[in-house]
């Protein structure tokens, strides 16, 4: 099958005709019609992000498909099945896993980010049929980004539920992809107003136009006052969805007392918390990390049938996949892209 | 002023002219602009639930208005200020009212109920500004049957969503005015499928229109059929508004494992509940009752700025209130009557 | 390998020779050193609950014992661990399995309660790794019993503790092997004081002896009455280990509201829930299920380090096992019977 | 009556002749019998913390005694009752104050430390009933420091106790008053195995008498490659009485994936959370802030039969309280000094 692999770190992906994979006992294989290219992928790619136990390497961890082959005892799939791939596989045995959080395994090996290889190729090897999502009605290539970028969202919002309620706003801070989902799935979550906050006027209009109540640009001083404004006494959620110094203190500071703030983008800053003084008694701080089986069969359950719409999409076949990445890398992609091999 | 008292159980209530009533320190007097004619008030009068302390008495549980005068120590209201009425009044001193629950106060002094005075009167006498909840759009008018029609679904949906997930259907058994919220409600808290099931066409057809995405006549044969076709497993929550045995039994026998049954209509019903045999392992069942003083500001928030609208209200004066009542016993009324003192 | 097999329903156990189980991929091999004979292996032998796919049928489904063999893949036992096996194997696929609730699944598998052979012989082939807890200090044959008797009551208890506080008794009826443990872990898990029910005079001077802090014969008149004395206002959570329809009635009956009525025994009582009547608003009703993976870790936990002790145990050799279903039948067994392949 | 009052910042307590207040309606009077010393009315007195309204001022905020008057309406506790004084009065309105947690009411009216006067007095006035929690055996003297010392530390475990299991260690850092009794609440409340770190051999040798499992001299390098040794994979919850820098960053470090850092010490801190090296995915970290009422009731009711046993007491009366603050400030109190106007 043809494949695109990294050989090294900081060099372009090669196409490679490789092996296809065989389905052992439990297992599928995976045609792979849609790999969401990742913003993460870009720091694996460079080096940044090292964590490529050899290579060469076939990355991709957002991926749908239809079923090509099912080794035995695989009961719930079956060959022509259109399928989504959870990719945070672990080790089914320790304490997460056993209790519904693979995702926080200590010896994850997620699809194409670990000795396993990921879907930047024609097939795709998945070890357990658990991680198969059956679609009814949603095209493969639409869903493979929702296993990773709507998948994150929905359960930062979804741990947090608990504490929002219809009289306090929630702040979203960061209206690109995630964000973008965050806006769409608090909206079909709670009836909360939804304040974002973002430094690109135009991803404030298009967040406006997905429900967004009230847009802040915080290229501009006083993005806190103005949140204060909207949510006297605080918000009751914040999500922070860049994760720099600047957005996490944003964060911290505008949650009300028994509030929470969520740390979802892993933009390398720090957060301070000095008590009393940066953020409030009894709000709890935490970092969500992608998010479970149960989590993803969530979403696109609300996917599969039109609650949930896809943000922006742009296929490319796989030998463009170089070429996305450099206008990833450029900022010149909108929304999300899918390559499609 | 002008207050309908009862007399004696099974009389018709009488406008009788009496003393308007006063604040005393940390108290409020309302003046009434609307209060609600609910179905339990038929059966007080009727002397079924016989719990008068004293006779005669002003009825009345569902109350707003405007804020006539306050008495010394009131902050956080003001003559003039339009109000909804919290009915649930506790002892403010036992578990139960410091935990914030104070709706299952063991000494509960309920508005109406007790030897406090309701609401069918021009003037109310309310003992704690904890009580008041500010409109700043809504009509006074048509938030008084807000405070238990809408705030008893309110709390059981409340209560229930941590094991409400997209991706299992719930079930609404009774589609009258509490079930009617309870479809409204549900739209705004949860993307989950909703299924109702009533035994009026009529009343079904209602709640198609407010957002249902199922409906099964359960007069007919085959209700918990239909209802296990379309949520195969079991649906994730019942709530039955109607209370009977035959509801109880439909919503225990269609609620999935790890799911949630919540009583509320009190139709004297006795659910039968045999392990394995009616019902499944890990359900939880549970009797909500009315709602606390925060569930209701969360509902008040809902309507004042339009997310949540109102059923069909019919507004009566004082005078016509034996009328009503009439009505009410004979089903001819649509919706929710309110008096406009 | 020797095991004891049932060939047909009411008849007895025969010891027959059979091939020894090889371990599959992912699978393993135990060498059994005690099995628990449960009280629902007499029904399953007598034909009351008629559930086995098959005969000859190896029943047995607390067991514990040495690692004998592993499969290609098994990561976290090897050849000589002490290890205790849960039974409650369900699909690993559906949303309860991946959730950490694989004791609910629709699709379980228990062992020896299923198409699975269970402990009474010599080998037990185990289908995933996951299902074996590691035993440091505790002896296997004395850990095979709590895989049931402390498990389930450990779940029911945890379930419930959310509502439990230092300054409300809880209650539990039924003072046989699975109450006594409950006394056990409820004395590890909270300060509240503990009251037990039974209608054995000496059962319940075992609990007072475990640490119990009150008792009631509940053959006696008035047990109710003496239970509200206890706890005015009710208790916060009861556990039923009888479920007889009386009991069921006691346990609702004495619940205070906002706590937990937990059904455990299935002794074939019907619970009848009569709103305000025969039980309080806002207390939840469930009935609690074995128990799940990680709570049996937690159990082996307490009990590998000698925070939680075992109830007296009887040994007996495989030869023997008819005998002790005799015995077990005929109320002579205390505590409970260990079968020791 | 006499009382120590502040007449300016930094300077000795006066003992001061002044009117006895009387209750007013719905209040009650209390003739004081202890009055904690806090550490942080250290800060009152210098200035440090200069939150008094108006001067001159009775300090005092961990108060207990016995009912001297009641005014009209007061019906749950009379004359000569023993009682504790919950001491984080709030506006009883707002969202935090009507569901039950009034210690974070923003517009916190505490007493001693706003314009309520405080317990360093013969009498004290106290606003409502519901802050007195009656005392069956308990000597209030005994009793008053609980309202504070042991509180906190309740809330605090309180909270982290659906993260916290039998096979996972909790982290305790501090061993001074508030570790001391989060070691016996812990004891109390779970039986996972106490980790304790404290910079003082002596204060290590009281909580491993208290029943401290492990005990750690963070003074000495690598406190956390210990930690980590009896807790492979990280703790569940730490519980940081220090606040300060390297606390924090201990406790952060410390704790596993879907655990909880409970930041309680106001040490003046700044925790540092950079996402996947300072700390864990999915870890909450949150600043617990003294009580409510509720757990108030709780502690004081395991206090009151004995089930959790006071630190080590030193009864000073009012006229040395002067000599009380400079022994507390050069570190000569061990345990708590209560003062017994």
């Amino acid at each position: 099958m043809r494949a695109a692999r990294l050989h090294e770190y900081g060099a372009s992906l090669q196409i490679d005709e490789v092996p296809a994979p065989r389905p052992g006992p439990g297992q599928a294989v995976i045609r792979v019609t849609g790999a969401g290219f990742c913003h993460s992928d870009l720091h694996v790619i460079s080096g940044a992000i090292p964590i490529l136990p050899a290579m060469p390497h076939i990355l991709g961890h957002e991926n749908a498909g239809v079923v090509a082959a099912c080794g035995a005892g695989v009961n719930t799939v079956k060959e022509g099945d259109a399928v989504a791939v959870y990719g945070g596989w672990g080790c089914g045995v320790c304490d997460y896993c056993v209790g519904g959080e693979e995702n926080v395994c200590l010896q994850g090996q997620w699809v194409g980010l670990s000795t396993h290889q990921g879907g930047y190729a024609e097939f795709l090897l998945v070890p357990h049929e658990r991680y198969l999502i059956k679609l009814n009605r949603l095209d493969p290539k639409t869903a493979a980004p929702l296993t990773d970028a709507a998948l994150t969202p929905y359960r930062a919002i979804a741990r947090a539920l608990p504490v929002i309620h219809p009289d306090y706003p929630v702040l979203v801070i960061g209206a690109g992809g995630l964000g973008q989902f965050a806006v769409k799935l608090l909206r079909l979550l709670t009836p909360a107003p939804i304040i974002v906050a973002d430094v690109s006027a135009e991803k404030l209009d298009a967040v406006r136009a997905l429900g967004a109540h009230h847009v802040i640009n915080n290229k501009d001083e006083g993005a806190l006052e103005r949140i204060q404004q909207l949510a006297p006494g605080g918000v009751a959620a914040a999500f922070d969805f860049v994760g720099a110094d600047a957005t996490l203190a944003l964060a911290a500071a505008a949650t009300r007392r028994l509030g929470r703030v969520v740390h979802v983008g892993l933009g390398g800053g720090t957060a301070r918390l000095a008590a009393l003084q940066t953020w409030q008694p009894e709000v709890t701080f935490t970092l969500s990390f992608w998010g479970n089986i149960r989590e993803l069969r969530e979403v696109l359950a609300l996917a599969d049938d039109g609650r949930l719409t896809s943000i922006a999409l742009d296929f490319e076949p796989l030998d463009r996949i170089n070429e996305v990445r450099h206008r990833l890398e450029s900022g010149q992609i909108r929304g999300r892209a899918v390559i499609t091999p």
